[in-house]
């Protein structure tokens, strides 16, 4: 049990609050306060891009604003979340220190503009942004309202300037104990010439130049997360300086690309994140659009070890940025709100308190519109999520327990999506996890998102899709899993290549997997969109396949199911074997969802795990703290949902239920005791 | 009643005349002479191009066959339109001044070639510039045959040199009075830190620089609409000085969408267009191809005050730069060179009079072939279109009058493409505007193209689609048009910005307009292009709604039909409330065409204009000199189109007509007295 | 009959070999021999790609360990292709020598990387080239086991710097004889004011310049072609001169669209060429795979003269770089390998023997996987690959004959892509060529696929299809084969232009071409995608047309079909003329298939060609030495075929067959005495 912010009560509600663009209307701040109030907001976030009013020629510094308002705010009951302001820079330093801008893959420097464009490895940067940050800290480090800090926003990005090659130069000598040869081995550049005399001779990935190399490729991207770590870390260290007690965060997107942000998550307090689903978009049901928000959710829960996460950023109507900006239907707000709850967020808090009048975000939707009403749709909305987060308030600090995990790995993403094989446009390694994370969901078994080589040991089962690299002691972590009780289930394309993307000799899965699964795989096939096979099981059950099939040599594991058509069939496709106290799984194939169901539905059952029967459209997940569990119900269909089972207090309606039935898109917090 | 050349006799008909090209063969020129009597032309543009051949080195001027060929053709009764020739540049211009070269949003400078390629800003270009020019009025500005110039070819695109850049802070210094927190409140640059210190700061919106500033971005195609005409007004003033009474015009393209013609428009004596339809394409309609045609023309005559417009080019066969290029099938280019008379053109030219033996345009439809032979399909197709000319040459000088008018405003467009919200893909301003404009036609009312600020009073009906962005003047000019007994009908997003594309607070449609339509609109819905809605009228009628749809909070405005479906379903779609002496309607949501066409038709009946029943595929406008009109009449279908009320003396037979019955793509073109 | 190896018995089988990536690895090196020996290998190619192990810094070389590798394989009876390793170049070369790497058409210069990137005209690169070659060739040049030497790999690419605009230039200069009005005329420049005044002012066709002066564009294609030959020549004369008696070549890639390999094979002792179908797509049946591919092995065989040419890469199992990269099906390796046999390879080699561990090759088909076993599919398909070579040995030196040859040309294909006109996306040049080989094929009338000024005599019909660009010379040259018995079929888009792309006056088919035909097109319809119409032949035969169709005036020719509907319905569409002892056809529009073949059957069986009756997905055709045939009939299909007519005694099976039936993909060589 961990409460985030002692100082505030229970769960946050709260968002972005850009009063320095209305600083010269007074009555619209006083408005804010009075409508903040009505719709139970405690907290905002205060500073986010404001540099260029913070400090609006180079020396000059004004926060007094900034310490007026976190006062009129706090006696108001209202605390505050403050940013560094390094999201974006003012214009006089980019015009004073170009040399403080990106450059790309193109070797081309940027201009001002935008959001993110610091280099993160520029001195000068730091220099300028180290003198910013030491008076902000220094002036409003101590203010009673401040309960977090917020690094920069949604740090992002690469940059390829001279600078940053130095340092990826460096970085790599370090790597390879100064070592060009073990360079040379590792990214196999005897291939077509590739080999370097000197670590000089090394370049990022650029557009014109040198994108061939799987290891070089990878390394960049690795390197690009160590930077990026490294600036933070940087503005965190000043930070800890002058305000040791203030717990720090910076806001994650999704699983964002660029960045492994494990490594990141690792020198933060606290784990927050922005969220702006499509929600009633034109390809999936509404469900799926909510799976995929638990499914990020889930990841930012499971790197933030005991405690809850923050939701940073969503959207209280639309946004403006999507290709339809679909305004959000009646009770969809809270029902998200409670879904960030019931997944282990603290708080649901707002981009953006008030529209701006201007530039590129003036419709992206706010809490308050340029109508400026409190009885708008959306107001209310927001309202009653924040009289919900009060109803909800017990369940603060609690902990989502999952009973199974998806091995969801960055450096295996990169790898697959690099990997010059197979078929580059069906690989979506990030919809194959998406989609196994969801076949739990329907069972109403809740799966953290992990590393590889993460602690496995708790879990009964773990999934791990397209496990393809494999990192230094990621098969010993799987086998010792395994051995000591665990079911691991992988798939087609496991084990092709070690860290630096040399394939494995003598057999995929390799690094010694092919003796915990008993079998290699002799060759992958690659469907064409129009082609298909089946897997028979050995139950006479038929599913079909797409995409990938590894034709299998099985040694010592047995047989599930079999291949049905094309030239292999008749062999193996699915295979288990029993190692040690656990299970091995190997599915050859990308099998529909049915079969993976099937086959995950027998794993979970034979582990002992609690598989429900949950209508169509329903999310059910559990918070306990110990004392108490906090199941949550979210109808998230047009029609009513009978859970005739679920028992407990409502939190929402203080009533007790024996039995419920939701209303369209209602949500219910059945508080119990704990199990 | 404004008649364009008094020398020439009627109508014009002609084209672009490159006798350049085969200076060597003196047998074609001959020939050209030969065969441009037997096709009844008047006219020749000569020169576009011509710089290289004017002054093949620096300094070294070669007038004499320009001279001949003038001579020539004007002892023939042919005229000439003769060009400045800065549409290209010579070789030697940009290998010795490459400062005179355009640069890219890269920011990268081009190199020689193609065609519009000069920095508008370019000292060097316009020393250059004027001495050719100086040396070609000189030379020839007295020459008895030239009865206009022609500023260049088909000005357009921009340059964001370093001159250009400087130019752009001069032009914001004098636009913002020199203080640079009155722009940066008018861009609203305290959102993501946006603000600037200092003029110098500003860059043009960049490829890599700052694309997100709505207010620069509108700014810089302001700016490049003014350095354009700048520029423009330059070479004008050059022939102002040496050849007072010649007119001047340049050659606009559709509704070109990087310039703001009205701008352009109010420097020049005449204006004239190139028109390339995409006849039987495989998309629409013939007459829908027509259409968007006359809307081409209509916006051409709307900006030509009382006097007709010229048709500079068109393509007597096909083009060579459409993906497919079809030939223009029997019959199709005289019903097109109607019809551009028939929305006031005096003129029908040509590009081009011979087709070239080389380079990019080679295949670009001409009236003489490769082929070289005057009994060609295409050259009788034009001797014919001569011959038609001069049967209708009593309408020369007389004017379209148009009881409705359609505002379209590329300011509003800029800042609406350039709006980040809704839906990118589905706003389509032009097209929206175009459909309109149909609607109209269809009922037999020809519609003017007119600005939000330009004066409506003439209009019994004026339609506001998609009026977002609001120019200073533009409500009230609207309000009192409406006060005083006009018809506005406008739609969903309108009036969301002012003209920095600022927001309105306080309600949409803002500056004043919630109070004219009675009503503001809390939401804008996107839809899916799966998605759908309907509007239910107060007599049942029902049409369907697709794209966008506000939710409307009505004061005082009549409910004229409502939402069917949805979580707004009842809420009010459309609505008028009559102001004054006029009438307010507000189209909430993006109707089909037989909804719009429904308010339409019942705006124009009340409001007293003439509604007509035409059969589908037949266009109809009306010219008239005040003494007579001239009805015109285009059967743009496959089969006969009959008009039983159609009555008068057809120009084109001589024949008188009570009644009619058109053949398939035949028109007739019939003179009564003026009512 | 030429036998291509006198050392080597029979035909080749083998492929590229990495060694120099397992130098650390005696064991792998030990068990290639071993496999290879399995595999029947007699040959492999050694030293692509290994510039950097030769020399890994500059003016250190190291030549030991490929000696020691060619002494093992030829100990063991394996003889050797020996590469100049300049298909890629070493970091440290880049690194110190810039100016060596290639300018894109962007004006960027690329960075170190990938593979093709030298400057072919930069002095340092040859310069260092020069170098490592005659040290390769002094040091190996002599070993018993060399057999070719193989120029770089796969030349290709093009580049912009300053050294070769300048040699641009001065080949400008020598071909139009140093007058700068030659080339004006030549490339029409009068037109956009595009008239050089010297030489010196003339770019390459870059990004931001000169695109639109279509003489301009394709004497760069021209000279990138001179320019790659003659460094390809540079390469060639140093070995020539270290060992003149070994033969060379070089890898061509199928009908590479940047340069024209006939210019290139002028100068090679054997043409060969990498093969990599997709076969099992989703888009065409398997027979259109292999039709393809045997279009590209005539192409190949048609610049070889007499000789049999090499198949140099081909992929034992699939390849890494296609969309989908299915696996070869089995037995589709062997009919692939004899397919080739059958066009007139006299080798089945591939790329690669063993995968390596990692860069961007490492997932591409290998003999030996990274698995590293015998048993595998692939393998011991490749190993019955070998036997089949063995049992086919007879054949080595044969030739093919055929009856027909089909025109396709390097420079009409630029020049048409690059016409700007008709309708870019339908063109499809190569497609509508390699269409009328398939129909051809389908016959049992095997073609050569030669240059519109080639000797045509030896062909009973020759097929001309959109011969656009006539160059010197090749008006003459059809009309002599027509005059001297020859049966010429042109179609719409021949005889545009001249080989300055400058258009002909008077009538297209230029030069003389209308005589030939008795026709001139006086119009090119282009139909949108959803148009058609139809040819109507005098039998009643009906055919439907799409894309384009000309608009004919006849004036001598003999009408065999005529339009179906349409402006132009009844007028010409296919006409024949006789002349001399031949016969000139012109077909105006493009037809279906069954149309063009009606019209090839008629013109073979007239012109006394043998046509086959050939089951559907069958392919045939016969090599001959003069004493023996060897009839090839490859089962494309999944069912059985009958082949009652074939007789012989099959290589494969040493048995004699009268009648045959082929199970599916099985193919038969049957010997038979000579016609």
């Amino acid at each position: 049990m961990s409460i985030l912010f002692p100082k505030v009560d229970g769960l946050l509600h709260g968002g972005d609050y850009n009063p320095e663009q209305w600083l010269d209307r007074e009555d619209i701040l006083k408005e804010d306060i009075r409508m903040m109030k009505k719709a139970h907001i405690n907290t905002v976030t205060l500073g986010v891009f404001s540099w260029s009013v913070y400090e609006p020629a180079e020396g000059e510094f004004h926060f007094e604003w900034l310490e007026k308002i976190m006062d009129s705010l706090y006696e108001n009951g209202i605390y505050t979340v403050l940013a560094t302001p390094t999201g974006a820079r003012p214009a006089w330093l980019d015009a004073r220190y170009p040399e403080a801008m990106r450059v790309t893959r193109d070797g081309v420097r940027n201009r001002h503009g935008l959001r993110h464009n610091h280099c993160m490895s520029s001195e000068k940067f730091r220099e300028k942004a180290e003198i910013i940050i030491r008076e902000l800290a220094g002036r409003l480090g101590g203010h009673p309202g401040l309960i977090l800090w917020h690094i920069s926003n949604e740090l992002g990005g690469e940059c390829c300037c001279p600078s940053c090659q130095e340092r990826f130069r460096e970085y790599l000598r370090k790597k390879f104990d100064g070592d060009i040869e073990k360079l040379n081995h590792a990214w196999w550049t005897t291939f077509w010439s590739h080999r370097f005399s000197d670590f000089d001779e090394i370049e990022a990935p650029m557009t014109n130049g040198e994108g061939s190399i799987g290891g070089l490729n990878l390394e960049w991207k690795r390197f690009n997360t160590w930077n990026m770590t490294d600036y933070m870390k940087f503005e965190i260290g000043l930070l800890k300086e002058i305000t040791p007690d203030i717990p720090v965060t910076t806001n994650f997107m999704k699983t964002y690309p660029y960045l492994d942000y494990r490594v990141m998550a690792k020198e933060l307090d606290i784990i927050s994140w922005d969220s702006y689903p499509r929600f009633h978009n034109d390809y999936e049901e509404l469900s799926d659009t909510f799976a995929e928000n638990a499914f990020d959710h889930a990841l930012m829960r499971s790197m933030s070890g005991d405690k809850p996460f923050m939701l940073m950023e969503s959207a209280p109507g639309l946004v403006n940025w999507h290709p339809f900006n679909k305004l959000k239907r009646p009770g969809i707000h809270s029902l998200a709100g409670i879904q960030a709850v019931s997944c282990g967020s603290d708080t649901v808090q707002y981009f953006q308190w008030r529209k701006g009048r201007g530039s590129y975000e003036q419709y992206h939707g706010a809490v308050v519109d340029h109508l400026g009403r409190d009885d708008t749709r959306i107001f209310r909305e927001v309202e009653k999520m924040g009289e919900e987060l009060l109803a909800m308030k017990a369940a603060a600090g609690s902990r989502v327990k999952a009973e199974a995990a998806l091995l969801f790995d960055w450096e295996n993403r990169w790898a697959l999506d690099d990997m010059a094989g197979a078929s580059q446009e069906k690989k979506q390694y990030e919809k194959t996890c998406l989609l196994q994370y969801k076949s739990f969901l329907r069972m109403g078994v809740e799966m953290d998102i992990v590393s590889m080589n993460d602690d496995l040991s708790s879990y009964k089962v773990v999934a791990a899709p397209m496990l393809y690299l494999l990192k230094n002691g990621a098969a010993e972590n799987l086998r010792s899993y395994v051995e000591n009780g665990g079911r691991l289930i992988a798939t087609y394309l496991t084990g092709y290549v070690d860290e630096n993307t040399l394939c494995y000799l003598g057999g995929f899965p390799g690094d010694g997997l092919t003796e915990l699964f008993g079998l290699y795989s002799e060759e992958l096939d690659t469907l064409y969109p129009s082609d298909k096979n089946e897997a028979v099981f050995t139950d006479g059950t038929i599913c079909s396949i797409r995409d990938f099939a590894e034709i299998l040599k099985v040694k010592d594991a047995d047989i599930v199911a079999s291949y049905g058509m094309d030239f292999y069939a008749g062999t193996p496709a699915v295979t288990r074997k029993r190692s040690g106290m656990g299970e091995a799984w190997y599915i050859g194939a990308r099998l529909d969802q049915a079969g993976m169901e099937k086959i995950y539905r027998t794993c979970l059952t034979e582990a002992g795990a609690a598989v429900m029967e949950l209508p169509e459209g329903v999310e059910y997940r559990v918070r306990s703290d110990g004392e108490h569990d906090y199941a949550f119900y979210l109808n998230e269909t047009d029609h009513e949902a009978a859970l005739p089972d679920a028992s407990g207090v409502d939190l929402l309606t203080g009533k007790r239920a024996e039995g419920l039935t939701l209303r369209a898109y209602e949500a219910a917090v059945l508080e119990s005791d704990a199990l």
